[in-house]
């Protein structure tokens, strides 16, 4: 561009006239309309577009190409700032919704979300008071209500009325999965030392207080090695400490161990008896499911545990929870019902933009445990939804999953996620029948687990197997194979991850997990997640095909010669 | 409708390539703009519909609208759930918008907000990992910077080395003001009680083990009796009670009172010394400004205070932080610089619908105190967002700030906070000079507080306020007498306020104050918030107008008589 057109550049000078003009619809709806086509034409290439992923930008580019290092000074035109989004911004944006990109559980989504969009952000509601939301309190309190049927299934008539209830607090509209469990754990922390006496409760007097007065030491939250890294997150945040956060084995099923459970509980028992340690239990929490292997936790097991030993019990069914809309689904999770609360996010298997969550009580007077108040908004007497939330402002987000469930409804869920189930089985088909690659979960849902083994190297993994789990003389030597093995696969195993990040036709996400099999070793993990609906059987052979292409390449150029001293 | 044009309805039948159709753009934008042309009309016609503000509807009624107590079975058209939300969602809806809104923060909002938000949820990025957000991590990093460079102004170079650094952490996006707290509590709780010797610090072993080594008895926070709930929210969450927030009075102006402050901090480092109680503080927490009067605290004198007794020192800017953008304006937050965090909202003065905010930090340390991550996202050599936030999946919602500081300028927002200081100028005018009205506060930003006190009450409480200034023998009467005379004033203006919902063709909002003027009694208080473009001068007299005619029919056909027995 020559220095001449730079100059010809449209100078906009700020008035007032011209700034009152962005806040208000103009006059006629065109010019807006007219925005809006652009706005949707550009979208709409966005998703149409061959190519990567990712886009091929670095990471240096990207820093320079948003390097601004203070406010602009001057106005520029909307359709500039649009411009630069488009070519800037748009054009590296990761392609989430593409079939090929089944790596984390941000989805495809339905295009009427981008509609839903436009209606909760011209409205510009505010959950936190009825005084700014007012219609919209109530979609949320319905929303709420299904969310609770869903888990509880309480009968109709107890619906009702407390849909007619002012004080109504089945559940509450949360941001995500980590403040579902923030506001679970609160409550069962809450309620686990309320106001006694001279003591006025640990909301009130605090952590350190509330444990003199209960005369303990410590108090903890018990889940297993897969609970979701939230779940360390809010015992830091909440004064309990991540070191008291005991974490249970799982067995090859990735299900939390029923007898170490047992085991961890009893020891609690015994030295709260004999006084050497005074451990107070916040919660148990059973995971619907796992972020990274998708499996439930035996929850029916998990609920007889927790009234056993009088505890209370936590859901995270963030990832999990939508299924439970399928019937057939519902004998997996078991139990469910019998949770204290539970948490499911509408971004996932809701199939919402992100991000949205919700956490529903089997008690309506949980949530009292932290309800607030203030004078100029959210009085104690009012229908207001802040009264029972962590977060203060808030979006009206549940007109995204309320509106879905409407659109698509039971019927429409029960194929979206048979589709995913059958997506999910075929792609453990193709693992197993391919010689290269090694399964290491068998998921409840719709996350598989796996990573590229040569042939070969397989066969050598297995013989050192079976001999480590002989009592012969080779097992201490076979032992310290298999680990060195393992290790050099998991180097082998993120080259690939790399490989393919850099090839950018498809995406898995990658992770290291503690694997049973392998005498608990850390192992260094493919991970697909198949809910995505325009994913198809051939998509996932395709990528298959693609790890396992550049697999081979970089096993042969790279590893081929290290794997070699461990044939002799 | 007669049954047969029900039964006429479309049965919709499920199945996966309907079903996958929703999750794709329509192969031509065309069906995709024809909704969002209607959706526009619709939103269009939503503002520029003359009527209340509220719609008539009542809550009775809107628990009956909004009372089906499970999932839909079946899907819907899409078109019939938009026309469901177009008249019973819509309809229903609050106008924050307004011009005649002025009781909330919640304002009209520049309408390429809708734009953009249709980009965020088609890009549906997911903030937590680089792998699910591109180019939008590298926009929400120039945001922070923008914001940060605003309160610290540090140099260019400091900013530009930042920026290229992997492990940037100059502040962090937040959902809104109570999790902008919470995130900066959270590191000030972190700091004071880091890993020492045995001790792993209180993230790792909880605020009691915590306690215990430090050697102290309780921690506070402290901010004034005008700090906003969820200080004391935030102080539940963290474990360290809200009990332990210690409210200092506030003068006239409705700062800090900063000898009250002296002296507690004072007391504190006594009962320290002499070892009757043993006391940390978490948290010095200034205001600017103070959610229900618009007060900004005496920031330099705090940063002095928190450096002399080696205190963190917090700034909720929630809602006044982006006045910072008037350089004119920067001395009344004189020592903001200073703070060692400070958080602001986008969705009060950067015009962003609900709802998100930014927290930063003056040390680029600071975040490290609640860093974290996982092996299968936010590994810790990354470049993800989420290492650094209390929230987990958090949607894009830092473009709309980001497009509108580019759309609007500095420059343009200058225009925009000078528009609302002259729309606050004038309502306090208006206020003063009309008989029937009394002002409560001087706002240093945009907030107005007063009453209806009808002429002749008027006069009578200044007659009693003048002896009870005095030694006479009428004060102690004079004393009872105010205090008489205002609560029943308070019951007028909450009379007044119902009055006002219920003509609905303004709002203000009410809250209850003490006020240092009158002995610290609770008053009853009208808060009126003038920020949106769109409001003038005239719409502000015809509001005052209103409530005015209001305020005397009440007054004359209520109260009248029960004021008459303090005249004698």
């Amino acid at each position: 561009m020559s220095p001449v057109s730079g100059t010809e550049k449209k100078i906009i000078v700020s008035d007032m006239e011209h700034l009152r003009k962005l806040f208000i619809m103009p006059d006629s709806p065109d010019k807006f309309i007219e925005f809006g086509r652009e706005l949707l034409s550009l979208i709409h290439s966005f998703f149409k577009e061959k190519g990567g992923i990712h886009s091929e930008i670095s990471l240096g580019e990207l820093y320079s190409l948003f390097s601004d290092t203070s406010i602009p000074d001057g106005p520029s035109l909307l359709k500039d700032v649009l411009e630069e989004v488009r070519t800037r911004l748009v054009a590296h944006s990761v392609k989430v919704g593409s079939p090929y990109y089944i790596g984390h559980m941000t989805s495809a989504i339905p295009y009427f979300m981008i509609l839903l969009e436009m209606i909760i952000a011209s409205l510009n509601q505010n959950q936190v008071k009825i005084e700014t939301a007012k219609a919209s309190t109530f979609v949320e309190r319905e929303f709420i209500t299904w969310m609770h049927r869903l888990v509880y299934g309480r009968d109709d008539s107890f619906y009702r009325e407390n849909l007619l209830n002012r004080d109504f607090r089945a559940g509450t509209v949360v941001l995500d999965g980590t403040l579902g469990n923030l506001t679970a754990l609160l409550v069962a922390r809450n309620s686990l030392f309320p106001s006694d006496g001279e003591f006025k409760g640990i909301r009130h007097s605090g952590v350190a207080t509330a444990y003199k007065h209960a005369g303990i030491d410590r108090a903890v939250i018990i889940v297993s090695q897969r609970g979701h890294y939230s779940i360390d997150k809010v015992a830091r945040i909440i004064g309990i400490g991540d070191e008291n956060v005991i974490k249970i084995p799982v067995d090859e099923n990735d299900r939390i161990d029923i007898a170490a459970l047992r085991s961890v509980l009893d020891g609690i028992r015994e030295s709260n008896a004999d006084g050497s340690e005074r451990t107070a239990i916040v919660a148990l929490v059973g995971i619907a499911g796992t972020t990274e292997t998708g499996s439930i936790d035996p929850l029916d097991e998990m609920a007889d545990i927790a009234r056993e030993y009088g505890i209370f019990f936590h859901v995270d069914a963030a990832w999990g929870g939508a299924v439970l809309i399928v019937d057939e689904q519902r004998e997996k999770f078991k139990g469910i019902e019998r949770a204290d609360s539970v948490c499911l996010d509408a971004h996932k298997l809701l199939y919402s933009p992100v991000s949205m969550g919700v956490t529903v009580f089997k008690s309506l007077e949980a949530l009292g445990h932290i309800k607030h108040f203030s004078n100029y908004i959210i009085r104690p007497d009012s229908v207001d939804l802040g009264r029972f939330s962590v977060e203060g402002s808030r979006p009206f987000s549940a007109l995204k999953p309320w509106a879905t469930l409407k659109v698509i409804g039971r019927a429409g869920f029960k194929l979206l996620f048979d589709y995913a189930f059958g997506l999910t089985g075929e792609l453990s088909r193709i693992i197993d029948a391919h010689s290269n690659f090694e399964r290491t979960n068998r998921p409840d849902l719709f996350i598989t687990n796996y990573r590229f083994v040569p042939e070969n190297v397989m066969a050598l993994l297995r013989e050192k197997m079976k001999s480590a789990k002989q009592d012969g003389v080779d097992k201490e030597k076979s032992l310290t194979d298999i680990a060195a093995i393992n290790e050099l696969l998991n180097e082998l195993n993120i080259e690939l991850h790399k490989a393919l990040r850099e090839e950018d036709a498809s995406f898995v996400s990658r992770t290291m997990l503690e694997i049973p099999y392998y005498f608990r070793q850390n192992i260094v993990i493919l991970r697909a997640i198949t809910v995505n609906p325009l994913t198809t059987k051939a998509i996932l052979s395709e990528i298959l095909n693609q790890q396992n292409r550049l697999g081979l390449a970089i096993y042969e150029s790279e590893f081929s010669r290290r794997f070699e001293c461990f044939h002799v």
